[in-house]
């Protein structure tokens, strides 16, 4: 049995990595469907599709996850009722998804998927919005992600990046 | 004569019921432009354009016009100088042009096509907005449509689908 | 039930005439989808959705049709994995597909949507193909197609625009 | 040496002026990108890219500068990671940026292209998002741009759009 | 009067220097439209806009035109129905279009504007096809084209693109 | 050292091992995208994105590779000037191309990004197009293929698909 975990990953975290480990409990082999792939380079999406896989793939390596998953950049069609569809025709079959996002579970559960909010872990501290946000104030935030995610934020200056993205514009 | 009357629709209305027997009185068939096709399962566009087609015909229906309409899903163009043209090409041709969007009025007046202001009907109860809140809060809402968009939102499960699209993302 | 007819009527005919009123023996209601809705003005694909739409529509009522359809213009989406869920966030619902388009027959069946191989009535003569030829080379077509269609095709001055575009590009 | 000069434009002011005069004393030709080319009729971008092209070249053309430069327009792309791509395409070889936008800077620094914030005239109030609130306020803006400017907006009675666009939806 | 002239330009060569000239001697500013903005690196369309804009601009200058006229890159949009919208967007207002491009004159003259073919100057010799056809065989094709498109040309290694692009795929 | 090999793999074939596991011989890590991603259910191009994962993935299982591989599926753009930058923002980075391709060896190679043309294996026979024709026409294909690949296809039935799309348009 497949499923399918959907996730922006802005940047991928430990978080994430509990989910991974969780779902990979209940199902053969994970897809890891990187959402909003055509977005970066903003505030809230600072990081590009490939260098977030390149954080989900090491990230797994690290925790010795080296099979068994698939990372599939998917971008987005501005049109909802495509979204299913479209998710699928860039996927393996899947039998079971894991999302918290409201809108992800409303679309597959209106075409009859089962979809189950992954269990969470400290979910308040390991989120993308607050890895950001200390990325950009300054603080601490490598405790957060995995080493792997570290080496690539470091190796794509993706911290300097998301402060120049935030400077504001002068001319 | 053609006359064409734009909205979104989300949903069709017994406010919009009365504007299309007005315009019915001026104009001898009627154009009814959904638009926004393309948007559907978020808080402010819940339902696809196929639903809102149903809604607005089996509305009409129920007030026994059964002719002399042409009901047009129209997607957005993310272009506003397209705009005019792009519904041209969609549509039989139309002389009149019935709409308070800002937008739309003033892109019609640019190209010369004359732009009324639908008389509206109580329309501070009688709006989509309106009627979304109330579905959202559990307050009655179904006096404001016409019975068969009761019908059509039980049958797609609208009132479910905007809660749960309201529903904080928890992962 | 309901039933979508797909085609692109370039321009609507007699054999669609025929097809919509064998349809009508089997089904409550029919959508009429007009396929490529957002090509005109070239060799294959003369008219305008809008120029179609009314084809149809003036066509019906020629031939005492007035209720029981849809007419809904259908963009192409550059993807046949999601054309199903476009033409189903458009439409109606509805329970079988006429359509002789091997891609429109296999797209639907793959989903689990009966499809129909709708009757044909002379289709080497009542064909698109041989009409558009026709108009080309100054051959009478005029008895191919309800007189609405020939109404509208003067019009919107269809022969000309037709001949206009088999000319060899002189620069 | 070439230079590029990004901007919205909407619409050029004296400022704009000031800057292009001091870049043409670093580079033997400037082209003048109008971002956003597509948008068009809202309250941010009221000006179309040939109307917003007009005003360019018109306003050079008063200050005596006559040649050695390019205006072009050029369209978002919904992909931050294509954009450089994107404006290389569209322009002549530069090897110099001029922009105080915080992503474009950021853009093409990454690719190694080295970007100037260009020297600022006044900015709090020769700024695009001053003139227009002028204009929608009735307050005197046509100081702050070029007679070429006023002629041109005049022209298309862009200030009437304005308040057209910002009137509340009545309908 | 402006006049508009539009064209692929791959490359521009010395039949279009021909009718640039013999433009301005009926209008007082000409707009160069690059149509096909966004194709380059095929066999039809070898050149990105920005090189063809070069070429054009390069070429005027050495044949003393260095006013009174705007090249402006023009992408294709998939729907005919939205072209002379989509033009006149991106472009000064204009009241003459010169093309013979049979759909471009057709399209402009169903919205009223008057097409004129453009004079033309020995078109067996002077045109894209040619030229291309000299490029990828080996044969003198400099002669054709104003000594600024061979500099162009060189600088890009125009010839050897194409002539890769024309290999036959080996893997 | 990372290395990409691009092709559309309709289907993966003993021919794509081969190339594989040559490439794995010269890099760490193979990247292996999935080029025209968004394209299925065509003559040319049968199997959609995901379909086509599966089939590379279980392939390089079977054939004992079950790391150092990255499957990426690549949507077109329509603008050969982007698509080196559109594989990048999908892709960890790589230093070497693998592709026998003409455009696609151009166009990195513009860039200054080293292509080389994959060992081939009796590329007469172990053709995608050659392995389609076959499943058209009832030859024994399954022998051209990995096991894995026979197991996709059926599952989908890949070859009733590819028979019913060929047929002729009836209707």
């Amino acid at each position: 049995m497949r499923g399918l975990l959907i996730g922006r990953f802005q940047p991928f975290h430990k978080g994430h990595v509990y989910v991974v480990k969780k779902v990979l409990r209940e199902v053969d082999e994970i897809i890891i469907g990187i959402g909003s792939a055509q977005l970066s380079h903003t505030l809230e999406n600072p990081f590009t599709a490939g260098e977030r896989l390149m954080m989900i793939a090491n990230s797994l390596a690290e925790n010795g996850i080296e099979k068994n998953y698939y990372i599939i950049p998917i971008q987005d069609v501005n049109n909802n009722s495509l979204w299913v569809s479209h998710v699928r025709s860039l996927t393996p079959p899947f039998t079971k998804v894991y999302s918290g996002n409201t809108l992800v579970k409303r679309l597959f559960s209106e075409v009859g998927v089962e979809v189950k909010t992954p269990p969470m872990f400290n979910r308040r501290v390991y989120s993308g919005t607050e890895i950001r946000r200390r990325m950009l104030e300054g603080e601490p935030w490598e405790d957060l992600v995995p080493e792997a995610v570290v080496r690539v934020v470091k190796e794509v200056q993706g911290v300097e990046r998301l402060r120049d993205l935030a400077k504001t514009d002068k001319a």
